[in-house]
Order: structure tokens, then C-alpha cells, then sequence
């Protein structure tokens, strides 16, 4: 007989496997950046390396909430309490392979002078890292408000992928000689844009978890 | 009392919907690239404004699979039939939104020559549309054989995109005005290069709804 504790407990452990699935990923977001601004080609494998466990954790959570579903059967908000945890685990596989990405372009630049020092990226970087942490705690915590905070931080992100854009293009513009390494770092900031994204996609499923409603964040 | 015939019903009403989403967001694909190819801006308004459409239908889909889920409590391969459906929405809509970058991209260079005839490019859209098309085919069917055929076309999509990426930095450094433009084709090819991983991704969902086991396709 499944009684709520049961349920409770075990859509608890399935949290704390979204927030350690989270962890891994907004780490390797940090290091993928730190990477490439570092020009740390070891650093940089070993985001690449990393992203294994982090698809390993997916297929495993993802065992956990069709189990979750088939057994306990929920209802209304605790299934969208599971079915939201289903989608958020996508978005995070996308946002390390986002961060696999980057660091992959790291590794390809590591032996090249950089055309200039990397600040907006890294501040790009934080932001976007800082978005998928407060997604996830909104998700745990059920919390509305701060997944509309949250999503208000895409707006700067957005603006300084815009920024890095036009200030790429001039650097190639003026040099040829960086166009091939300008290119990679406008993917890069492509690549945090779209974290950003995820985010939000994050946060829209809190919203739907708690309230029945969709609703888009931003846009 | 759910019956059986109830249930399959519900499950082709499902499966048609998703195809009828896979249609749309094909036609995106198409269309987006041919914006982009014959300039015609108003084509590329007509992908952006269409949108709007795939992603009511995704709510809708959504929607439909957490009612299957709590009304018919399938088990075991019901299940993974509804859970796999609730996932390859997700890439369909992913699949929508590059069409939609891709829209944008046209728009913004429908008034300027074109830096060479698109050849590539449009040979890339053809093959992940085909790719979209079969990984839906397969899901409907449940045929694992035609997921594998059609996740061996994303070798090409990503060589094709090698090619295109290391024709346009040429193009780059020999005549800097074509940069920006340059720019832009870059990432179409990435972008659908990214629908084909999508498609690849849809394809691995119809080997575990069938197997139930987790394989990658490609890497």
C-alpha cells in the first residue's frame, strides 16, 4: 500500500537527484568558461569528460519518475510535481552539452594568444550559471516569485550576447586574422544565450507545477 | 471503467497530434531555409508568426499525455509510449525555434546580395527534415530499424555543416565586408545542425520506448 509518506519521500529523493544533476551542471558551465578563459586545455577535458555522468544522471532520473508515475499513480500537482522534474532534466542535459560545447572551443583555442581578455563571457557565464541555480531552488521550493526573478536576469544576458556580437564583428572586421577565433567566441556567447534559455524554460515549468498555468517568462 | 480499445484510442489521437506537429515544424524548416535562400521576407515573417501555433500545440499535446497519464495509469510500454511522446514534443518545439532563428537570420539579410548561392545550406534543411520526418514515423510505428536509418543522416548534416563552416571563414578572410553576413550563414548551419541532433535525440527515444533500453545513436 502506497501512503503519502512514501510519496513524499520519494518525490523528495527525486528532487535531491535533479538538485545534484543541477549541481554537476552548473559546475561544468563554470568551468567551461574558466577554461577557455584560462586557456586550460585540462580543465576543459575534463568538463568534456564529465558530461557522461551528467547524461548517465538523466537516464537515471528519468527511470525514477516513470517509476514514480507507474507506482505511486499521482494525481493533478503531484504529477506535474514529477512531470515538470521529466522536462527539467532535458533542459539540463542541453545546457551540459551547451557547457561540452564550450569547452570543446576551448580546447581548440588554448594555444593561440587570446584577440582580447575575456570579460563579458565570464559575467555572461555567472549570470546563466546563477539562472539555473535559482531555477532549480524555485522548482524544489515551489516558488514562484523567484522563478520570475530568475527569468528577469535573461534580459542582461541577452543584452551582453548582443554587446560581445558587435564587438566580435568589429575585432574581425578590422583584423582577419581573428576571425577564425572570433567566430568560436561568438558560438560561445550563442551557447550561454541559449542556457539562459533553458533557464527560463525551468522557471516556466515551476510556474505550471504550481499554478495549472502556462505562462511564458519574457519574450 | 478504462478499456483497452479507450486507451488505444486515446494513444493514436495522441500519436496523430504529434505527427501533426511534425508537419508543422517540417514545413518551419522548409520554409525558414527558402526565406532565406530566395530573400522573400515575407516568407520569413510567415515561419516567425507560425510559431505561435506549434507551441499552443505542444501545450496542447502536454496537456493530453498528463490526462492519459492520470486517467489510464498506463503501465510499462503504455507508459513509455506516453512518456516518449511527452519528450518528443520538447525536440519538436526546440526543432520550431531554430526554424524561427533561422526566419530571423533571413529577414535581417533578405536586402543585401547574397555573399554566394545557397547550395549547402538547403541540401542540409532537406536532409533534417527527412530526418524529422522519419523519426516520427518511427515513433508511430515503434520501427528501432528506421530510427538507426535515420540517425546515419546526421553524419552528413554534420559534415556538410564542416564544409560550410570552413568555406565561409574563407569567404571571411578573404573580403571582411562579407563578415557579418558570413556571420549569420554560420549559424543557420549550426542551427540545423542542432535540428538533425534533435531529430537523433527523438530517434533514441523510439529504441527505448520499444527495447527499453538506452542507446545512443551516432556520438
Amino acid at each position: 500500500m502506497v501512503t503519502r509518506t512514501t510519496f513524499d519521500q520519494a518525490l523528495k529523493s527525486l528532487q535531491q537527484d535533479i538538485l545534484r544533476m543541477g549541481s554537476l551542471v552548473e559546475e561544468a558551465i563554470a568551468r567551461a568558461v574558466e577554461s577557455l578563459a584560462k586557456q586550460d586545455e585540462a580543465m576543459a577535458q575534463k568538463v568534456i569528460d564529465g558530461d557522461a555522468i551528467i547524461d548517465e544522471l538523466e537516464l537515471e532520473i528519468d527511470d525514477t519518475c516513470m517509476k514514480l508515475i507507474a507506482t505511486q499513480q499521482p494525481m493533478a500537482k503531484d504529477l506535474r510535481r514529477i512531470a515538470t522534474g521529466f522536462k527539467i532534466i532535458t533542459d539540463l542535459e542541453r545546457i551540459a552539452d551547451h557547457a561540452v560545447d564550450i569547452a570543446k572551443i576551448a580546447k581548440r583555442i588554448a594555444n593561440q594568444p587570446l584577440i582580447k581578455p575575456l570579460i563579458d563571457i565570464p559575467r555572461m557565464a555567472q549570470l546563466a550559471q546563477k539562472m539555473v541555480k535559482e531555477a532549480l531552488d524555485a522548482y524544489v521550493r515551489e516558488d514562484v516569485d523567484l522563478a520570475h526573478r530568475m527569468a528577469k536576469d535573461d534580459d542582461q544576458v541577452d543584452s551582453l550576447h548582443n554587446q560581445v556580437f558587435r564587438e566580435l564583428l568589429v575585432y574581425m572586421m578590422e583584423d582577419p586574422r581573428t576571425i577564425t577565433q572570433a567566430t568560436y567566441l561568438l558560438f560561445v556567447s550563442r551557447y550561454l544565450e541559449r542556457i539562459a534559455d533553458h533557464a527560463t524554460n525551468i522557471g516556466e515549468g515551476v510556474i505550471y507545477l504550481v499554478t495549472g498555468e502556462r505562462k511564458e517568462l519574457n519574450d
